[in-house]
């Protein structure tokens, strides 16, 4: 019987695009990638053999190794780096390479350079996807935002009919969170850093190996500079073994980034109950159905967004935790408490933009059901409204209106009629009185809203 | 490249004994488990035939099915038992089973009533699994603390070093706190409930097939009953899938379990540092050893405990998080939110348990070095005792005595010189004021304590 | 401008009656309600005068001092003890008293003893107010299961409409949690343990002032029990100063009585909903309103209930946490990270209970909206029970009850109709159908269920 | 007794400069402030009178409201701002101001606006504390990296030593941490947005009381943008009183500070251990001290930085969560669960910035002890050089000169000795070893990484 996971526990990403890039073999790939980069960039250096960079190369494939057994091996020494060197190097020599390719490898490197900088290039992989899915999400938002702007529906808060809006502007407001953790996670992507410090960050061995004049700094700053580059990552200057801001900064991006899907999630599940109506899931088939209750529709989509939405906070904690208790130059516990939920907090972005996309862009919207709905306060929608405006008109004011909306509730006689009967027609035509009561005439800066939002979205996919 | 993960990045638990029954392929386990056991139950009771059941248990074995499949197809549904039910059904055909086979099989069940089952099942293997380590353990520090009851240490408050105790009296604290934690885990080990209540928690298709009169009800009882006795699991009599708190339960044992783990670890990293150097983990051959440093012995097994000391915390908050939120009678992501954290509370209490029996079986423990450290504050050791004995005698009482020591302190003169020539021989004599200051007379309850707590743990290995 | 708090950002508790329970003056009167006892204790076994335990009794009252100056001062030691001993001694003073009596405060104790087992004072009070509110609370559930086990309502799995319930079989499974989370609070609180250890846990200078004989460590563990017995707190008999499960037990056993009070709310937030409307939560007056929107009553119970179980699981891994990372003999910042969520804990649930209470015993039940709702789904509601008993009858099985079904859903002709035509009457007579059709008829277990969990709630009560 | 806290439970915080920023007065006063920014903005526009805005600017003082008394009636809504409300027009009231004072007062404004917005002044007057205490603490570290570039000390992990390091690196190294999580905290400070949307987030009852002509749009934008700057906040020009991430950027940059305080004084913690004693904290007259053990001086200002690390996390897990569970215009409980944890992390990043900045600036370093700690490994501490250099000189290699480091080990002959008998002088000088064995010519890139994160400071000062 297997050991291995297949993510039959975690459905918020299994099966979704982010989980091939998260993987043990794809961290194992990244690790290969780091340690092959940095041979390369020896060699690019004279400080390695060209022949010595391909043999490298050439055995940098995650497929070549046993992951199983570099999992169970990767207890001895507290990470799996240790136990993939020697089979690199047992490789290497099976192949036949030159002993100086062996000596190339991992050369001045420790395990934290190699694991940290694997786990950048698993995130700048995994975050191009959730980057992606997100402006897919983005783009849906805004068509819903735009085709909406005067669908009329109800406003609640705490759970209760509030005042009259529109389905566009809280799509609208969807794509403003959605804005948000975009640009905070394009900024996270831009800013991953290589980790390259040597064994206790002074890149001590490395430097020794270019001799003791000044200028053998400039080349070892060269060479860290080299070799970001090649891997795509930013170059730190300086190593953040012992400072783990990176790292929390990541994991802030991504909550917020599934904290933004738990909230369109949160709405579409209330909205799409069978007593509200007023949007519904796309349906694809063979999804959220059940062969027991052939009626019933599950909001798959929606309920993994929340378990993602419920799951994440705890993940980013830990990030927080282990920055906050890293003690030394390598810590005992907290930097190997990174590594999960790092991932896991990847994985539930990646599988919750995934499904937000399809979300936002096959959403059903029901019109008629939102009008129904609005119907139940029907003239109580726009009370505030009647508060402000009818109080001068009303002998005995505001306590005169909220005798007569309070008549109303408990008789069911609509407001209009109540009111009528309080205020004469040389005070307010009918006319007016409809003006007055109708709720798409009391959407305030609904256009103006939408449409400042929109143009964000615009200079975003812009950039 | 593989989408399977092995453990690469979870350390502190990974090739330990808890993992085989912890993978998906274990859950998966658990899932047919309970599903041929009830129709085992079913035929017993006459409801379905022995043919049925014999075809059900043939077909209910983990390899038999594709688990990545699995994983991707449950996305559809939001979980991997409708799959997997497809393919049982399919296998049941394809061995030629009767129809009545698979008309048995889940028949009035619900996929929650088979995901949670299965979890408790899974929870169980763990759990036995965890109880036997964690008795190891407890053993290892019953006989450190029985041996070590005269071993005088210094006792450490607030980093700093406050008065003498011994290290058995250390060793017998972590003791108590892993009889504590063997305690509830062990009540939470044999509360582990079936949960059965089909697709609302009334049982209303299983009562529907044993017909209208009132004697169905018992009978339904009892079918549940014999398929909890089956699956070796509590029967709960009513369903739990609206009411969570068996899962908080597990979960907050299993947490207890990990942090008493940690709490052994972080004295024993402290302990363990060159400059204090008290005690020293196990070595095993090709452990916690790096090749570039080789005199470096790095304390992998408490690394590890303090790794999941630090995660635990995070998955806790979760299982209480889904237990506060779960509404209807099937809730819309906090019931998916409680799968992954409480596998990873198993795994964790098992890497830790597993760490813990061979640290406290293995410990190095250095009366020589304590001594040396206990010398660091030489008779100030004992300053509280003299804080009460001497003031009496000294012409000024404590005020005076505060003086003499802050001497001691400044001048690095011995305290018992200074003492000596404020207080005549005749008040104390040179014999008396050597007992006085010597730390192994002022270890208060020191036996008294380690007797009870190694009571205690004869109860407890007893029970 | 006053630098206190009174709980103005923390609306799910201030104002209820834990709150005064949990007060910084309340924590003050604990750490005097311990001294006091102590100083009481040692006057009973002849170490004390009754004139010093006498005095001390006198000053032992929380008004008495300044508490913003204490918490002021204390930052200086890390805890407010030290600086309120001071005071105390000040106040002994002042008073007159012996010296005596001064000497015999605090007398072989640590600020540590003093702290913990203020706190588990503090969380015996609270926990007493907790545990009268879950019990009215339990009541008022109790009645609600009773008076509505024939009360028709839908059932909902993953926000859809699954099958039939009753509102009573909701309630009873409110009352389920309610009662699991009560017992388990029942077993924290009578755990609640007296710490009593001395600087380093050994009570060193407590057993050198009993002498040098064997007796006196009889003695000392007499002591300590009477002291355990004075404040109504359990006898650990040994020290757990280092073994924090006494508080992480605590902290579990309250957040499950927060978390069934956000399930509570979770349903009913739902089910108040203007659309659904099927409870509503008490009215009461000036409670929920709003002035600009009359009509308008917010479910404000619910929201404090949910926004408790909310914040509860963030301050439970707090507590794991300490008790996981607590190094040396008294830790290095873990034991004051436990204060505050310990309280907070305390305080939410104090909050919830009583929240719970006034809901449960005023919930306004509305079985006639329950009715409407049922009727969106209408003869589908028992779709589950046509799967298993009209396949058989049907020409093609369960294939055509599907497109019968679907037939229905897509063009809004009642299945019955649909179902009619293509079922003989002499297959199925119209009486018969219209009994397989009423959903009062697919209750499962429903009375079984009420009436177990009905006997639980009067076994609880009665214990 | 009092019901009020004044932080009894919180050393963390208490009176440190941050608590009157945040106590529950400034909050009111937060509130106060919002009220009558906003009747100001209104009278410049011409939409009220300058006499009504100062009748509600004589009110707008905190000290004049009963705080108690709000709390407790906070609950009846569910928060504090509608008794206040209350009180504010009771206050005009007696005043004798004129009606037109408190119609103007909170017009077409909502709670939330009022309370989100009090939020963000009282993040902002915190944040400016913290970042000041930030910049002290910053200059104490840059000075400590500068003056200590070639103190020599061993640079640990995993607890063990590894290779010599300089404690102005590890200084240094601090430093970025505190330079990374300033530039974070100074742009989360910088983007602290008011929040302005009415009822629903809309603004329709300030738009219809500027009438129905396009330009009004236009004029309620102007007032909202007037508003934000007479309160010195960010116009986000469309509210966000639905999506939730400008709180979570403000709580991920709080734990980001109070993190980089958690890593110093996990380090001082263990540095200023008896057996280590590389570093002391500053000493201040009657901190830290015990009077039963006078020898005894505790490292207060690091146990409460730790206590601080150890708490944030779980806060900012909280405001996550709070984002990702947000339902509706105004959500029915997660709203409220932001309040208390975003007001912990600005009290406890104040208090853990002030403590770090008192360290930074008075922390003792002792040069010898690091030189004694040093010398526990000898010439081993540069393993890895001789790894590296003297392998190809050594007759068998790596293997020979592991050997002769076991050796070393084992027997306590120094490293030098051992080598010296392998290595013929003709190969390697006396000199040659002494220069290789010698731990300050392996520092790397030492003066590099210092210079590179002094700049940085310099920038971040200068910015």
């Amino acid at each position: 019987m297997s050991d291995a996971d297949y993510g039959l526990l975690n459905p918020a990403w299994a099966g979704s695009p982010v989980a091939a890039h998260t993987s043990d073999a794809a961290f194992v790939q990244g690790m290969l990638d780091v340690e092959s980069a940095w041979v390369a960039t020896l060699a690019a250096a004279g400080l390695a053999t060209d022949d010595d960079a391909a043999a490298v190369t050439s055995i940098a494939q995650a497929d070549l190794y046993d992951l199983a057994s570099l999992a169970a091996r990767g207890q001895d020494g507290g990470n799996a780096l240790i136990p993939l060197l020697g089979d690199m190097r047992a490789l290497l020599a099976a192949d036949g390479a030159e002993a100086s390719a062996s000596k190339a490898l991992h050369r001045g490197a420790t395990s934290q350079d190699i694991i940290d900088s694997a786990l950048m290039l698993m995130a700048s992989r995994a975050m191009s996807v959730i980057g992606a899915e997100l402006r897919t999400a983005a783009a849906g938002l805004a068509a819903l935002a735009d085709a909406h702007r005067g669908t009329l529906c109800v406003a609640r808060s705490l759970t209760q009919h509030a005042l009259p809006t529109t389905f566009g502007l809280r799509a609208a407001n969807w794509l403003s969170g959605v804005l948000l953790a975009g640009s905070r996670l394009d900024a996270a992507e831009a800013a991953l850093p290589l980790q390259w410090g040597g064994a206790v960050g002074t890149l001590a061995s490395l430097r020794d190996a270019l001799g003791t004049d000044p200028e053998s700094g400039v080349r070892v700053g060269a060479l860290v500079s080299d070799l970001a580059s090649r891997l795509g990552l930013a170059n730190p200057v300086t190593p953040w073994h012992t400072n783990r801001l990176p790292i929390t900064g990541i994991g802030a991006a991504l909550a917020d980034v599934i904290a933004v899907g738990g909230k369109v999630a949160a709405d579409v599940l209330i909205l799409s109950r069978p007593e509200i109506a007023e949007v519904s899931e796309p349906r694809e088939a063979g999804k959220g159905g059940s062969s027991a209750m052939p009626q019933k529709q599950n909001p798959v989509l929606c309920v993994m967004l929340r378990n993602a939405a419920l799951a994440a906070p705890a993940h980013v904690s830990s990030l927080f935790l282990a920055a906050g208790t890293a003690v030394d130059e390598r810590p005992d516990g907290a930097w190997h408490t990174e590594w999960a939920p790092l991932r896991e907090l990847l994985r539930l972005a990646g599988g919750s933009t995934a499904k937000l996309a399809t979300l936002a862009t096959g959403l059903g919207v029901h019109p008629a059901a939102m009008a129904v709905n609005a119907g139940i306060s029907g003239d109580l929608l726009v009370s505030e409204r009647l508060m402000s405006r009818l109080t001068p008109l009303l002998a005995g004011g505001k306590p005169t209106l909220q005798r007569i909306i309070g008549e109303s509730l408990a008789s069911g006689v609509p407001l209009r009629e109540l009111l009528r009967s309080d205020i004469p027609l040389a005070t307010l035509s009918n006319r007016d009185l409809t003006t007055l009561l109708d709720p798409s005439g009391y959407l305030g800066q609904n256009n103006e809203f939408i449409d400042s939002i929109l143009t964000d979205f615009q200079n975003w996919i812009a950039s």
